[in-house]
């Protein structure tokens, strides 16, 4: 028996929603997500926008950063995305609830899925997390990971050089090594297994930061958390796309030789073409 | 034989302005301004502003600096300030022009003032100067000495790790040391015998920054040149104040206990009450 009303998902059949991902940051270290998405998902079209004007939220407070990835998120489900990713970890602990409420579209962050990973891996229930001053002060990768791995002792520390660092393309430099050293030292002697990066920049400091650890710490990247959770989530919600029908759009609050330079290490990828927004 | 028309300035007798004088900078390194301003002119009321929320300028374009100088500098005379100090070196590069034809009141930045202090400074005719990366970019302090001082030879490197690491409290830290280090070489080889600080958050680094130049380097510190100015503009203009009726005011567009902690560092005294704005 066939019913045939309008159109309509059919069980175990594939829709094939072409509307692009819109991926957010204060600003280029989002990109890191963006290979991310790209590398697992190459049908989707994707939308990043960079907060670059406004650029760091990490050392900003809650509502200002809340009321920046409203105006971000808007830009985004204007622009026809389907789905949200923040990008940012400072973004995603303090403004996700905020966005979430206020769109319809489904909202993926980045803490979730990297203290999921977290949580997976650590098998002495010892887990570092390193982010911004805000990441680490809005206790979210904290909170997460006992909700999910209620055993597990977490020990964060803020890391406030590693992003001009990493902007400044110091990531192997001495200065660099002293500080990771410095940083990542207590959580070291507690016996963490397990380093949360939580904050979408030190994944170009990720060789450094192994060094410093130890081969034993198994370092987690949420860039690649939060890729497997959008392939989730655009499947739980039927909005894959079958095929890729147009480019990835870049926008950026500001654009200068320096956005571009930054970009292109986080990216991956030459940047093409960026465009500036007011917001 | 004597004419009085109306309320008139007497030659040699003093005007009485009590109005504030308004500074403002992207965060709180220009409160080293204010301390500088407060140490000469004991008399004078201050309003200060930092942008705290879209902080920093240095890595931004010119043309999103110019828009939110303006938007601070509208703040200020709205305020009722009777000039109006742009205590922020990459401000000054870009938009002291802009702010200079949108206000009526008489408006100092901080690049003449230093650049004029160096101009004199050096024996040898070879200047050094650092200052973020717009800063830099903008030539501003090379204008600004090819003018004062022709036959002077200027060299001047972007240190843009300065800024985050005296915010981080880490002035004398060895990490700092061996960037500077890297920073000052190309001056030191050229054989400059005065150092510009033509960023408001260098003088934290000061003593650090004349043990890597040896004492033979004059370091200039343009807070003091700035201070200078400014009591010369106010008589310039019959704007000086005979006595202080009200104490200093804070503002800025974020306020957070960061803000508050690093404030206290450049002021040199507590902060007590800074009144968020949004501008």
């Amino acid at each position: 028996m066939w019913h045939i009303r309008g159109c309509r998902a059919i069980p175990g059949a594939r829709m094939n929603d072409a509307r692009p991902i819109g991926v957010f940051d204060s600003g280029v270290g989002g990109l890191t997500v963006v290979a991310a998405v790209r590398a697992r998902l190459p049908s989707e079209a994707l939308l990043y926008l960079g907060d670059t004007a406004r650029v760091p939220y990490g050392t900003k407070s809650a509502e200002v950063v809340r009321r920046y990835a409203i105006n971000c998120a808007r830009f985004l489900v204007d622009q026809g995305a389907k789905l949200l990713v923040v990008a940012c970890n400072t973004a995603s602990a303090y403004a996700i609830d905020a966005v979430r409420e206020a769109f319809d579209v489904p909202v993926v962050g980045v803490v979730e899925p990297g203290a999921r990973m977290a949580a997976a891996a650590t098998r002495r229930r010892k887990v570092g997390v390193i982010g911004t001053e805000g990441t680490i002060a809005s206790h979210s990768y904290q909170r997460a990971l006992a909700r999910l791995a209620p055993d597990t002792i977490v020990f964060a520390v803020p890391c406030p050089l590693f992003v001009p660092l990493a902007e400044e393309g110091l990531a192997e430099h001495p200065a660099t090594r002293m500080l990771a050293g410095e940083y990542l030292e207590p959580l070291l002697t507690e016996g963490i297994d397990t380093l949360v990066l939580g904050c979408t920049h030190y994944p170009l400091l990720r060789p450094l930061l192994q060094e410093v650890t130890g081969p034993e710490v198994r370092i987690i990247d949420s860039a690649t958390a939060v890729a497997r959770v959008v392939a989730e989530t655009l499947e739980q919600h039927d909005l894959a796309a079958a095929e890729r029908i147009s480019g990835d759009r870049f926008f950026a609050t500001d654009v200068s030789q320096r956005v571009l330079r930054v970009g292109r290490a986080f990216l991956g990828a030459d940047l093409e073409d960026v465009a500036l927004v007011d917001l």
